[in-house]
């Protein structure tokens, strides 16, 4: 397991050394590096070993001490709300320095999903280890519209990331056709993706660790049994490579101050939370490729009108769903029988009760109009008007 | 054909028989009937019959002259709109001694939707011929909650009419299980009605006539090609029996004027257009029995809901719609898979365009807390902002 120590009196590269040695003697530590920078020691020790043989052997130590110890994965009471930007320039150059301890010279292979948490996480990693980073991006054809194109803009075109870019839409929506249990498209789609990002990374070599975005409520919602402690969404329990989170103590709005320390582009640091099966959860039932192509535009087009209207900044999430039935409507004075679109806009302080937004009728009309315009497919806009409970706040 | 001639001079019943007798002598007029009331005359004739011949008949006579001659199925211009109860009450002693004229002592056939111009139509022949009237109500399974109950209640138990009831529900739905082309589920429900109505009708002897509550839009419609002539959706072209339609000069404002006056209930006048089909259209794709009751309860809910907030007397129509698919809400804590409920709510002046009713967002939450808490299998409520065209109004 892995622990934190809170170490008194760190003042150089020699101190650090010293501590890291001192703790790599103890029988049963497997690997451990110290930052004066962070003012922590880590060790990555059996489970056997106790609190106090760290302890002891920091304090046979002349001139530190032990403030605290801690596993790795539990945020100490005393660390600071990340509340603005020295804050997060403070975090990012205590982890930039922990992430060089951990990884030395190795490779670090990351799953860069273009969700807030993994992109934070790479831009972390890039200012740590540069290039002997390599983010494998999937496009599962799950994305909303736009994109797989602004995350190989941002980290390919602007930071100069190592990207390996995977087109694998065929691949999902082949495997999906068909499947309208929402489970078992879950399933796919996350067996799916392990599959994937598998068979790409064993045609790496030399990859030694494996970065990941997880946060700390993630970490706490494995605790408490509600999900999956791997927030890409179904990593193998059993990963041959190190882990690396260096994200893992943030909160949600931590993250995103460090993000836009980290120069990240306000669209990919503010990104609503989006589901780990992307589109496939709001292309309700068998997913379908005409569908999700009217499920995808629609979509675009509330993100763009949210944004016009500057509801982008005021409510919490707000999206699109198609689901899988027809009803009658007119286009270009005929006879029509195409899908409806569901919008939805809801706000929320833990995501575990949501009100809805109340949207004007003039900006309901004003989308409902140029959806049923502009989206092939579709002539019908409704608007979700239930909180949660009772109803979630996706549809699958 | 029926032509109908505007006859001056008519003051007794003397002269009504002169004037009946003078048509009937004409070649090829099959049947005539006058009325002094009505200072009308219709002759039923064959299509050879001019004008001129039927004019020259009347001419014949001493102090008779025709003002005006018109197929029956044409409004004449100088015909008052019915705004108000004197008139109302001018247009039924005019229709009842017309309807005498033409039943005389024969026996009426009706089927009784419940709707505003079936309803109408009953009270009126009801008024003109008594228990000579005989009513079908069926209950097809697709009639909004307390329909029948209702039509039962006024006609039977307060107006005292001959009615039979038809209980045929499982006959109409056993039919439409796992049919989802809405044509087909149309013609379904179309053809089921005629079979079950010339069933019970076989079974009445000595029956001369057919009542039907056709009104001036369905003759309109009917020439413009846009539905069948007959407004019950699908009675055969080739009836046996002699047609009565007291109500085919009337718009659909003069219908409800009369109906008041003839005493029928508030809710039964005032009763929103609802399609032949009933609630089929509105329980999209395959219907299922379930889902039916979840719409039929809903759809209570709503107009339950719209009495209480007087926007009943405002918005032209407004129902639920219970779609053939689920998403995901949560009931009692627990996870649930559950329809969706759409809400409809629209005005227009002519049904060829419509436009929203902008419901407050008070009003929508309480109804969705209602239908969602009272009505099994709804988890979420959705608010249809899309005007006619893109949509539609109904939904099949």
């Amino acid at each position: 397991m892995e622990k934190v120590l809170f170490i008194n009196g760190m003042g150089c590269e020699k101190c650090e050394a010293r501590i890291k040695a001192a703790l790599e003697a103890v029988p049963g530590v497997r690997k451990a590096y110290a930052s004066r920078i962070a003012r922590q020691a880590v060790a990555i020790t059996e489970d056997y070993v106790s609190d106090r043989a760290l302890v002891e052997a920091v304090a046979a130590l002349e001139s530190f001490s032990v403030e605290g110890i801690l596993p790795g994965d539990l945020r100490p009471d005393f660390m600071t709300r990340i509340e603005n930007k020295e804050l997060a320039d403070e975090f990012i150059e205590a982890q930039v320095d922990l992430l060089k301890k951990q990884i030395g010279g190795g490779k670090v292979l990351l799953a860069l999903s273009g969700g807030v948490d993994s992109s934070v996480c790479a831009a972390l990693l890039l200012r740590a280890v540069g290039d002997q980073l390599t983010c494998i991006h999937v496009n599962h054809g799950l994305m909303r519209k736009g994109e797989s194109e602004l995350v190989l803009k941002v980290f390919r075109d602007e930071f100069g990331a190592n990207i390996i870019f995977i087109d694998a839409v065929d691949r999902f929506l082949d495997k999906l056709a068909g499947v309208s249990d929402p489970e078992q498209k879950r399933k796919i789609i996350g067996g799916e993706f392990i599959k994937v990002f598998d068979e790409e990374s064993a045609k790496l070599s030399g990859i030694r660790f494996l970065g990941q975005g997880t946060i700390y409520p993630d970490i706490l919602e494995s605790k408490d049994g509600i999900k999956a402690h791997h927030n890409v969404g179904g990593l193998p329990e059993e990963v041959k490579m190190e882990l690396v989170e260096p994200l893992k103590l943030l909160y949600k709005d931590e993250v995103r101050q460090v993000g836009a320390a980290l120069g990240l582009p306000d669209t990919m640091v503010n990104r609503q939370p989006f589901p780990g099966p992307g589109l496939g959860v709001r292309c309700v039932g068998a997913i379908t490729r005409d569908r999700l192509e009217a499920l995808r535009e629609s979509d675009a087009i509330l993100r763009e009108e949210f944004a016009l209207a500057g509801l982008d900044k005021k409510v919490w999430q707000y999206f699109t769903v198609v689901p899988p039935f027809k009803a009658t409507g007119i286009k270009d004075g005929k006879r029509a029988f195409e899908w409806i679109c569901i919008i939805r806009a809801v706000n929320t302080r833990d995501a575990v009760t949501a009100t809805i937004e109340e949207l004007d009728y003039a900006f309901l009309k004003k989308v409902a109009e140029r959806i049923t315009h502009e989206v092939p497919g579709i002539t019908r806009v409704l608007y979700d008007v239930t909180g949660k409970p009772t109803a979630t706040i996706e549809y699958e």
